[in-house]
């Protein structure tokens, strides 16, 4: 029953490997997610309606990709503060922010942007599946426009994925005297 | 720097106001998600096409529903579990499941149910939002099954935001020497 603590100091300053491998791993997420945007915004096609009538369709028009690109926007500004963060500790004091602060930051930090990248996957693929099947049938560009709905959608449940791992490592490494 | 950490035994034996809470908590999550299915089962209305032709529509038809109603059927089981689990202990041995084991079992059944939870209420309300602007001026009939859509996903975000909540708390209970 009686658990045996590993020394504080010990606990509280995560390796030089484990550290590099957090900010690789926030690094993969940003670029992934940098992905998604960049489909996602450039996502717009003109579909025919009756014989001569043109409508330009845009991401925009579609309100879970206007969500989805909001969580996206959201991951990446938090994954590019944490990486800021920790290269400017590296190098100005050799050491990661291993203060209680620092990890409780982590921790709502991960867990919150993991719940919002969820749900902009999910609020992406949900919309994507059931327009594609309502559009059936409406052209290749139809389908081509939600094609890059699944694309950014996939790069997000990556992202979400990734980032949902690193909110289970920053609950192992909360402050052990909460 | 240092941390004290509590005795073991303290941390590890959540007191009867606090495990009373946490079954409250989750039997509320669990009406609310039993109520979210009979919604979302339930959901299925006669759309008219055309002048003369009728065509009903399921909420089975909608992929999005489908897939939250699977979350909320594995969000129920779980919850039911976690119930059955703590009653049985209550009265068999007066201890709630303290080992590590059973911390574990909480810290990483809360954070998949939430998981799951959070996608199936994006994943709801994404289409919801989406195909109810596709098919707007398709009636009273269409209007209403979409807004049962709305209810059962508002059901899923209650859910989802409560277990979040008991996913945090059981990040702060995890076993203290990981």
């Amino acid at each position: 029953m009686a658990l045996l603590p590993l020394p504080s100091q010990q606990m509280h300053q995560p390796s030089v490997a484990s550290r590099v491998a957090a900010v690789l791993m926030r690094a993969t997420v940003l670029v992934s997610l940098v992905l998604s945007i960049a489909i996602l915004t450039t996502d717009n096609t003109t579909i025919q309606v009756g014989i001569n009538f043109l409508v330009e369709v845009k991401f925009m028009d579609v309100y879970s990709y206007r969500y989805m690109l909001g969580t996206a926007v959201i991951g990446a500004a938090y994954m590019l503060l944490q990486i800021a963060n920790m290269i400017y500790r590296t190098y100005k004091s050799n050491q990661s922010d291993s203060s209680d602060r620092g990890l409780l930051f982590d921790f709502f930090g991960d867990k919150m942007v993991s719940y919002f990248l969820a749900t902009g996957m999910a609020a992406g693929f949900g919309a994507t599946k059931d327009l594609k099947a309502t559009f059936e049938g409406s052209g290749s560009n139809v389908d081509k426009f939600f094609d890059r709905g699944y694309a950014a959608a996939s790069l997000l449940l990556f992202s979400f994925i990734s980032t949902a791992l690193l909110s289970i490592i920053s609950s192992f490494s909360l402050p052990k005297n909460t």
